[in-house]
């Protein structure tokens, strides 16, 4: 199942009043399940280094049904994943990259946003992925 | 002068309202004057594929402030810009893409539609840039 | 706004003229406040490897507005932007690379340097920053 | 050999008296006899997809040890080097890339330029390399 373009814009909307409540200027992409762009929005005065970020995130996420943030706990030095940011053409593994998964526990897709700090990056994604869906999956291997 | 996101919306309204009219199913890019993502939809069954090809379209219509079919012509074997398509990371040169001007004349980004024929691309490509200026640059040079 | 050709012109002279100083050879890249390449040197005997860099460094202050050091602070193992170096097909996150800002704190470009210690490197960019405006962004959002 | 930093600014000051002598806005790119890249300039309203396409045919010229124009006369469908833009990460073989020669005869590096038509690129490029000696190369192998 892949998220719908009016679910991808629901995200969106939501993600922007988030920011704006924090006053900060995000970039937020969401992919469907295939990991694939669905809708990207770069808000006024946003860094044009966060459109690649957002984009990276919401595929990271989705590639692993996984926060992003859970993901660069493992790529450290020394750990299990370490380095696993070369793959895929680029993952970007700090928080801020968050799954969509509908009401049975099947992954959608997932959202990415980038433009302030990872806290910040991370609440307004997930308040993104929770205005039209989860943003936790029960445990791999889930449905796509 | 970069298209602000209230602009770059109403472009992509636009072009899904053309879309529709016309009974098919796009992607819609639309970059600032630097050729940087500002946003991005894909209509529901769209084409994945058309993804890459709307945001192509959309740079390389900003890269030289003119249709991407325009480029296309002086592409072909034989033509004086053969190849050109390796530049760039890859440009995309059949119609779809055409720059966004201001009311003075200023290059203020340009938008890439891909997920139909090249007339349809190009058709509703026109349609979103037109909703928020004009869609021809005066001569080269332009302001940016 | 984006940085002029002659404004880039004197950077660079500024740039050359303190890497003298130092008795260092450098490269030396602007970019445009669309993180455009504007004006590159290579000084005679700098290392070939500098030259990616120094792009790389502009691009990277250009994309955050703030110097490259700054984000390589973030960047660290452990640190919340752990390996942002994937994105935007590779940032540079040690010393050398600020921002240029006007004199209405608008971001105009960027200067990136590469060819000695990352302590000259920052010199030398803020040496050239500073020919022509200041470096220093007033906080988050700026306008470009 | 290498071109110096010298010959490659007084190769750019060249490049651009005849381009404004031209009316046009060109992106001039000079590298040494190693293919990379020496001194790069933007001129004002040149188009931002020119970066690129200066630099590789200042790359290309530089490979090969000939004009561009020459490339691309072989690389047409059924030619022999037909599809030889894709090797080197990117060849442009459209006119606008030369040599430079030194007095000796031997390749001391290429300009690049690319702006207008490729009669004009081609006209400015040959302007810069005879400024600092000579845009032909005796006949391969010749010594770099």
């Amino acid at each position: 199942m892949h998220v719908s373009l009016e679910q991808a814009e629901k995200a969106i909307a939501a993600a922007v009043a988030e920011s704006e409540r924090l006053g900060t200027q995000m970039c937020i992409a969401v992919v469907d399940s295939g990991a694939d762009l669905k809708a990207f929005t770069r808000m006024n005065g946003a860094w044009v280094g966060s459109i690649d970020i957002a984009i990276k995130k919401a595929k990271t996420a989705c590639f692993f049904g996984m926060n992003t943030g859970q993901i660069g706990q493992l790529s450290q030095p020394g750990g299990p994943l370490y380095g696993i940011e070369h793959s895929n053409q680029g993952l970007i593994t700090f928080p801020g990259g968050v799954p969509i998964v509908d009401q049975d526990g099947v992954l959608i897709g997932a959202v990415g946003v980038s433009g302030s700090s990872v806290e910040n990056d991370h609440q307004v994604a997930k308040a993104a992925a929770e205005s039209i869906g989860l943003s936790d999956l029960p445990s791999h291997p889930w449905r796509t």
